[in-house]
């Protein structure tokens, strides 16, 4: 590299080293306001959140930064693998703000802060109507924001929602995703039928004992451990609903919500957040020095997680793996349970309301309706106070069941608060771990590993091949690298089918 | 006022609402740092924090806003009463800092964020020397910044120590401490040793009994219900170290530790931190609006949680109501135990190591010993390697225990690791509401109040006649302003003689 490059490229990394502050700041604000922020501090807190996000947009937005971020991109190709990647994405950003001034972005910043602590009161009093005029904000803040890019002549004819999607999971579009999930109803439609007419009864009255916080939280220590989540490099909380925080490279987050009469949803919530944490902990360390720890796509952030909590949490051997431990710790709950009928359990296939609890099987139906309907929000066919009258006519339809009230609809997620596109990456994620999990099975015996609660050989066979270039990569070259194949859904609808045959004798 | 003095207003307002967005998030950072932000997130969350307070150092520098904040203040007598406080307030602070350069301030805040990591660390191993260093660079940094101020003709002669006391305590010196602190030992002291020489017994066995943190948590939530604890406005959490941050109007946060064989230390820390929290959560709606928050001293914060911690939660009658709660709760611990044990046992005289934990009565002796070993080490005649030497020798002498290790000795406390002249404050407060208990007790009836649980008109009164003018005045002119009398120890060491003569039967 000639020095101007190199000098350009120190100018770029210490503009981006301020960033990184006030993106650190954020991210502690935010975890803070959905884990233990009272209610009054909120109002405030977002403003504060917003403000501070602004100065990043205004860094970034620096006449000098941009020529040189550009002149970089420019010269991408004299670049070393983890600097280009970061011009990649600072020039696809420039893209996206550069017709935006700090005066709208921080009214944007706004506009998805308030309807943060809209949702959180319309949730918590279960009335839709409360969050409705926030969510058409959102709904036109992202519209507005797409508009407001420099299109080139690749993403020129794309809708605003493709946008929308892109920005999540780039190179997906919604025809790509339309002919996955015609796939996905094809084959899962009439499995599900077949399974809803099964004579197999699978027991699950004792999932639904009264548990303790207190042995839940137990129990959600010893998991940390089993999948060799790193204690001094992170922490885990309770907030609503479960998430992963990204907060420095020493310091990675997680968060679950206890039941007292469901005990496995905080479980599986610890595993699923702690596949998001060891992706982020085991990341090559060349991603915090070049700036790309954001390079990940949700998509591919959602393979990891789900992974880890379907492939590996609800598979045969993890089961056999915990339930001593489960035994010993809801000692009350698990009483007279065999270990074949907590593995049935952990499986058992029951259309309901919360995608976040929802089985492995039927997962994919919410996904689909959250999808579908996005679509025509952005589209503009769904008004949005027709969103909870379209939310009970699509779960009649593909799950037959019906919410009685907000929460148990559309309140139950709070993505819808930070804008749309979000939610078909969960589906995309568990394609991508599908195909990659069939890779991962020709190297290692991953039963074996299992098995004997050796997760150090899953997780270095993940970190070198599914999370090392994750950040270099778009999706399809990412998976590609991973398995010498294209994108396809097949893999996991095979995998549903062939578990699910044997778990109902069909 | 005229025109000019309110657009100078409106624009110094506007600099001191900026900074108080960064202060909210360094609020917030420091708070996350001691709650739950993972060991090896700690170095750079800490520089985050260093940074953004940074930038209020920086937007109070400006030329501009020190022109007229300046201007404002000599022109004070035209304002109000809360814009003239506010300016007195930067008046102060500008002749602390005008100057030390941004870099020179942002290196102080690395040495105290610095400090406190190591704090955290050598407490948990127990060892001073990992501390040595940082404490090293604090008291220096001390020095240099007292050494860097403008002084006025009433501040030209302090020593460097007396600086750093009224930083904390404005208008207190350390000959006065000297003179106060001799009366409390030539009073303290004899009575110590009737106290030991007494035949009375108390039983305390109970006392250590193991309580599950559960319950522990339970009781913290009754107590913060019985003191009206707002928790709209505020939540508690756990630390290392109890302690209140206020974060901004409509959040204060208190936490506590829970120590498994002493349920009483968790419970008299929370109603200590909500004394804070109450004096934060009370204060004039005037105070947000003109930025005067931070205009109470440590000494009168003090009064107030040590009020709600000795004066109200260790006498007779607050025992008497939550007597039954307590049994209730602490069912196991508390079996067989009678109340008029209880109150004894909350009152025990029994000299030990941690100044936290220590009783209403040698409370004082652990502040003396701080006060005089900093005193030393500010002077410049005990080197910091010879800290825990000196420590040992103190605690022997006044208290007749000896520490078997740093944890137990000098590492207990976090204060010094963001600088010295802090610890007086504490005896400071004792003082203060000896002195403005009696004049409440002569308005309202207190025991009554404390029996029949109504907080309302203890904290109405508190807010009405100690809350209200704090952040306005002086700490000498707020005790006249209250009591009608000039500040005296008299009030404190005849309430300690005639509340533990009672007890001991002297």
């Amino acid at each position: 590299m000639d020095n101007l490059l190199k000098e350009k490229l120190e100018y770029v990394h210490s503009v981006l080293k301020e960033a990184r502050i006030y993106g650190h700041a954020c991210n502690v604000l935010s975890f803070d306001m959905e884990t233990i922020c009272p209610p009054d501090g909120m109002e405030e807190q977002g403003e504060v959140n917003a403000y501070l996000e602004n100065q990043v947009f205004k860094l970034l937005k620096q006449d000098k930064f941009i020529e040189e971020a550009e002149y970089l991109y420019e010269h991408r190709d004299e670049l070393g693998d983890f600097d280009r990647a970061c011009m990649e994405v600072l020039h696809r950003d420039y893209a996206k703000t550069k017709n935006i001034t700090p005066e709208q972005n921080l009214e944007f910043s706004r506009i998805f802060n308030k309807a943060f602590v809209d949702w959180t009161n319309a949730r918590k009093n279960s009335d839709f109507s409360l969050f409705a005029d926030s969510l058409t904000k959102v709904r036109d803040a992202n519209i507005k924001m797409v508009e407001l890019r420099d299109k080139d002549p690749e993403t020129a004819d794309l809708t605003v929602y493709d946008h929308l999607i892109a920005d999540y999971e780039r190179g997906i579009s919604s025809e790509m995703l339309d002919e996955c999930f015609d796939k996905c109803k094809k084959r899962l439609v009439p499995l599900l039928k077949k399974i809803q007419a099964s004579d197999k009864k699978i027991r699950t009255d004792f999932m639904h004992r009264e548990v303790p916080i207190e042995q839940q939280r137990q129990m959600a220590e010893y998991l940390l451990e089993v999948v060799k989540f790193d204690m001094n490099r992170g922490v885990f909380s309770t907030s609503e609903h479960p998430f992963t925080h990204w907060v420095s490279k020493g310091d990675t987050r997680i968060t679950t919500h206890y039941y007292t009469n469901d005990f496995a949803a905080s479980m599986y919530s610890i595993i699923h957040e702690s596949g998001h944490a060891l992706f982020e902990m085991l990341q090559p360390r060349e991603n915090y020095d070049h700036f790309i720890t954001d390079g990940k796509t949700l998509g591919m952030h959602e393979s990891v997680s789900r992974m880890y909590e379907n492939r590996i949490g609800r598979s045969r051997s993890f089961v056999s793996l915990i339930y001593p431990k489960t035994c010993e710790i809801f000692k009350e709950a698990m009483e007279g349970v065999t270990e074949e009928e907590f593995y049935e359990a952990l499986n058992v296939v029951q259309p309901s309301l919360i995608r976040t609890e929802s089985d492995e099987f039927t997962y994919t139906f919410h996904i689909i309706i959250r999808y579908e309907i996005e679509k025509e929000i952005i589209g503009g066919t769904l008004a949005i106070e027709d969103i909870p009258r379209r939310w009970k006519e699509k779960y009649e339809e593909y799950l037959g069941v019906s919410p009685e009230n907000d929460r148990e609809g559309v309140m139950q997620d709070v993505h819808w608060s930070s804008g749309f596109g979000y939610f078909p990456t969960y589906s995309m994620g568990n394609m991508y771990n599908a195909m990659y999990y069939n890779r991962m099975k020709n190297e290692i015996d991953i039963d074996k590993a299992i098995l004997a609660g050796d997760f150090d050989t899953i997780n270095n066979w993940m970190k070198d091949n599914v999370f090392a270039k994750a950040d270099r990569l778009s999706p399809s070259e990412w998976i590609k690298d991973i398995t010498g194949r294209d994108f396809t859904a097949d893999d996991f609808l095979d995998y549903l089918e062939e578990k699910y045959t044997k778990i109902y004798n069909l």
